[in-house]
Order: structure tokens, then sequence, then C-alpha cells
């Protein structure tokens, strides 16, 4: 079973589906594994080293791909390459569905099986396949990172011979993975840190990390899967007016809030900007998904009044030599999943693997 | 007794001399304050805040210069600004008369008393006034963010479903107060830190921020007051051989190296960087004063075969907030102690005072 990853094509992308390490995995499970030259350098990790662990580096794309019985991407894979595969090869990437119809369209006219990282259900046991989380807890980071970076503050306390310097205060929107590994990246760095999330189940995580949770005194929220539910209109309107006030009052603020397949939640509007001091940053997690601040443009960081709002794109890229490390185990690990005897035989009736499947035998499985 | 401040007009300088707080302080000591409309904007300092605690605001600079007893600047004040005062009056600001020169001697013809904040010693009733650490604090703090943020690596250990993630390993060469706030800071974002310095005595503070000390077993280096003194060629050869080889092991490398008045001490060879895995990035500091590291281009980012290597310039006025306020009251410590009865009266048998007049009664003082 000839396992194969080509370079990633997308603007921006630095990550790559595998590293030596898996390839020894994926070795030892019995698959040959095979690699673009070049697709690891953006993430730091050479031909080299790949070869050295058992892949074949192969210079031609097109010849990689006619070849691959399985591909494993981080992006969901040009239409041009799907074009590539042969009929019955196997996918596994991000897909995002919801977003990229023209792949999933040309991945079912090619009887491709394929399958999304997006979609892996939150179980315990899939747990170690569950990229979501992984490159989340990444961006989580980054943002912290980049507020601190932007800032015109430190963030720590410092007791100087020429008097006191006050801690930043930081306020985080939406306390699931990412949220949570932005307070715990903050309290690192010394800032203040209160959180606010719909679901009041999160308000344990946020306290357990030293951070003050914001009690709306409203119900909470928490929809199935243990993500955020889509919220109704009268419940955003009473939101809005709380956060806006501790948004006023903030010096930072990382924004979070996401629905899978969804447009991001308007938590920060454009009066709330308007209101903070001069010298505060806003940066905003969901730019890609519309933002959370209503003023978010996706890919930039512009100036409101003296308000700074970054709206990182692909954030967890932004470290690639970890996030690649994570989504490598994350991807070798659903695969394992789906072999047995050495050869790919998924268990259809695991929910595992029918939850993330997109394309099968010339179908599109999701809605 | 008027005391002004004029917008600093020097390229990338945000800091300001003046901060609502110190405006008071100076009232209160029976001086008045103008300031120059807009001067503290960059620090996110308003005219209003300002005005609010005492402070003329003047629109016009020539007439505010013309009007002043004394100066207060981040800068040395540019040739044309000296022309304006009238003579007689003092400045305070960071002069560093070994760079300056024409400043200095446009102050001493126009019989201009000035004072560099670089020159006050190291004495401990001395640090209220020491504007050269609390700004080197500052740099330490963000030099650390900037290889943070600029790295391919998270910092922090990571325990994941998806497997776990190894700290960076980051080297600090020269501890002395950017040295050990970058150390503090490194720490905090949960980096494996050892670090370097020709003063032997540094080896307690550095071990106190739960750092590594590298000891070379070669001799203490300490100079005249606390700051490292300048190397035999032999002493550098064999440091060089030992600092390489550590250099080489590191993800991250902040180099804080300087000897005040002199060209930076080389730490950091071209063969060195060439030694380190690609992806690692190094931090000079000492950018502006030619760099620790070989191949630094003060005020650039550059790569070198994967490893990035940043030479920030002014680093303290990246958090122009922080380090407005510090040096505003380092500064207006410095005029308090020049100031008996309401009226400028110099101590000059006074070690601080003398220590840090460049020019007086048309003199340069400092050789």
């Amino acid at each position: 079973m000839r396992v194969v990853v080509a370079q990633e094509t997308a603007d921006g992308e630095r990550r790559v589906a595998v590293v030596p390490e898996t390839v020894a995995t994926l070795t030892a499970a019995g698959c040959s594994v095979a690699v673009q030259a070049g697709a690891g350098l953006s993430a730091h990790v050479t031909d080299d080293e790949l070869a050295a662990r058992g892949a074949d580096i192969v210079f031609e794309r097109s010849q990689l791909l006619r070849s691959a019985d399985v591909v494993l991407a981080v992006q969901p894979l040009p239409v041009g390459d799907v074009a590539q595969l042969a009929a019955g090869a196997t996918t596994l990437s991000f897909l995002q569905p919801w977003v990229h119809g023209d792949t999933v369209r040309a991945l079912a006219a090619r009887s491709v099986t394929s399958f999304s990282l997006d979609l892996v259900p939150r179980l315990s046991r899939a747990q170690p396949m569950d990229a979501l989380s992984s490159q989340a807890l990444i961006a989580g980071y980054r943002a912290v990172l980049l507020a601190a970076a932007t800032a015109p503050r430190m963030f720590p306390l410092f007791m100087t011979a020429a008097g006191t310097v006050a801690p930043v205060k930081l306020l985080v929107l939406g306390a699931g993975v990412a949220g949570l590994q932005a307070i715990a990246t903050a309290r690192r760095l010394g800032a203040v840190v209160s959180a606010y999330d719909v679901r009041a189940a999160s308000a344990d995580e946020v306290r357990s990390l030293g951070a003050t949770f914001l009690d709306l005194g409203l119900d909470s929220q928490e929809g199935a899967g243990g993500y955020a539910r889509v919220q109704s209109e009268d419940f955003l309107a009473r939101q809005r007016d709380v956060i806006g006030e501790h948004v006023a009052r903030s010096d930072i603020v990382v924004t979070t809030a996401a629905v899978p397949g969804r447009p991001a939640p308007r938590l920060v509007s454009a009066d709330m900007v308007h209101a903070m001091r001069a010298g505060s940053v806003i940066v905003d997690l969901a730019a890609e998904g519309g933002g959370n601040c209503e003023l978010t443009r996706a890919g930039e960081s512009i100036d409101v009044g003296g308000v700074t709002i970054v709206g990182p794109r692909n954030a967890a890229s932004a470290y690639p030599v970890h996030a690649s490390a994570l989504y490598a185990r994350n991807v070798a690990n659903l695969l394992l999943l789906l072999i047995r005897d050495g050869r790919l035989d998924p268990d259809w009736d695991d929910e595992v693997v029918a939850d993330c499947c997109v394309t099968r035998s010339g179908e599109v499985m999701q809605p």
C-alpha cells in the first residue's frame, strides 16, 4: 500500500502531513511512503531526514499522485491533483466540505474515498486523530504571541526602581481548545486574564488556568458534540451588552469563537471597538470564518482609531515544525484505524470512520 | 522654571519623555510643564491627559523650544533644535556622546548645559534615574517576544493526545539587565534556557531565574561599574570555541552583550550560524552597535540558510506605553536631583550629577 504526500500548494501553508517519525510508523504498519521532494522544507523537515526513515523521495508530482493508494495532505487537494489520482484511491486531509464543494464533487466523480480531519468526532478514543484540537492549541498560542508582539504594552507586572508597570488586562472570548491555550499562554506571560464562553461548563476550565470567568447570568448554550450551538438573536443581543462592557476595559481581546460549518458568531461590534482605548489590540482567530469582530479583515492587521485588529489566516501554520508534527501524527493515527492486515479496510460501522468519510463509491456521504 | 517636551523626530522613535504622572510630579516641584501638541500620541498619551495634570499644550515647536529653561527628550536633540534654545538652557536626554558628536558640539557652542541618561552611574541611589536599565528591561522582553513570534516552533512543553512537543532550547548571551529579562521571559514561556556572561558574578542571577549558566572555565571579566570590560583577543578566541558548540545546539539565541561606547563584542561568527539547524532564530539586541553576530543587519530580519537573524533597532520603543512611563520617571527623577529651592542648581560635587553632565559653560565635559 503506497502512501504519498505531495507539496502543499495553498497560499501561506507551511505545514506538511508527514514527518520522519510518522514515516517510520506507517512503514512499520506495512505501508510504503513516498514524498514529493522538498515537501517538508517549509516545516524544516528535509528530504534526507524523511529518506533516512524509509521514505521514497519523488521529484515528479503527477507521477507521485498517480502511484498513490492513499494521499495524506493538510489542505484539500486542488481539483487538478484529484484528476491525477487513480479511481479508488483514498485521501485524508482537512476538507471542510461546506467550503470546498468543488473538491468534494471532483473526489466523488473520481470514485476517490475521502476522509476529512475536520469531521473526526469528539470521542475520547478519537483524540489521537483530533487535528482540529491539535491545530487549535497552536492557534491559541499564536494569537497571544501576536497580541504580545503587536501591543504597545508589556504583559507582566514589573516592579522596578523607576516604579511599577501594571500587567495588561486580556479578555478571551470563546474557551474551546484555542481559547484555553490563549488563556494559558497569556497567564504564562503574566497578563490578568478573563474569559467568556456560551458553554457554562467551560467556567471551571477557565478558572483552573488562573483566569476569571465572566458569568453573564444567562443559560448555558452548549450544543451537540461539545461545540457551542447556534444562538438565538435575543440571546446574542443580551450577550453583546454584557461583553461590550468588558471589551472596553481590556487592553487585549483574543476571540476564538467558532461553530463548525457556520459563519463565526459576531461578538465584538464596531461600537465596542470604538469604545476601546487607543493602544488596545484585538486578535481575531475566527477571521477566516468572517470574524468574531465586525471590523476584522482576514489576513490583515488594521488600525481603527488607535485600536489594532489582527485577523490571522491559518494561525497554526505560523509554527510549522510543531503543527506538522502533531498533524502528521493525527493523520497517521486515522490511517492506521482504516488499515487491517496491511490493507485499507475501513470498518464502516465505526462511528469515527463513518463520521469523517466525505466521499465513497462515487457518492458524497455528508449533507 | 519652564520644562518643555517636544515631539521626538528620530525614525521609529515612539517613546515620549513625559507622561501625565510626571507632569504632576514636576508641577508639584515648582516647574511649569509645556508639551508640543501630539508629542505623546505614539505612546498613546493624549494632549488631554497631559493637560489634565497641568501641562500647557503648545502647537509651535520653535516657540516651545525658545521658551525652555529645561528640555526633556528621549533621543539627542537634532542640531536644528539646539539652535532654537536660549543660551544657558539645560537638556536631559539620551545623548550617547560617543555617537552624537555634532549635537554635543552644538550644545557646547550654544552654552547649553546637557545631561545624558546614558551616563548615569550604577550606584544604588541613582537607580531611579537609570534609564539604560529601565529600557534594557523592555528590550530583553522584546527580544524574546520577537523570537517567539518569528520561530517556527512553540516555546513550551505540550503533552497532547497526539504526543508530546518538546520545549525549545534558548541560549542568552550577555546576562545584564536585558539578558536577565530575556531569560525570565523565555522561562515564563516555558523554554529551556541557558545563558552566558563574561562576568562570573552573573551565574547566580542566571540560576535564580531557572536557567543554566554556561561555565567556560575562564576567568571572570567584570570591568568598572558592573559592566563587562573590553576583552583580550586571546580570551575572545577561547570564548568563541566554547560558545559555538552551544549555539549549534540551540533553537533560539538571544544576544545582549554591550560595552557602552564601544562596538558590540562579536560572539556569534558566520561559521556558528552555518552550523545551526534550519529553523533556528537569532535575535541580536546589539544590532545598532554593530551586532554580537557577525551577520546581523541592524533594522532587518534576514535568512541565512534557514536561520533567521533579527536585528531590531530601538527595541524598547516597541512597547512605547511602558517604555515612556519608565523613561519619563527616570528623567524626572534626574531633573529633581538638579533642582534646589525651585530652581536649577546642580551640585557639581555629586558624582551622579558630574558623571552624566556632557556640556557645561560652553565646554564638553566628557572625553
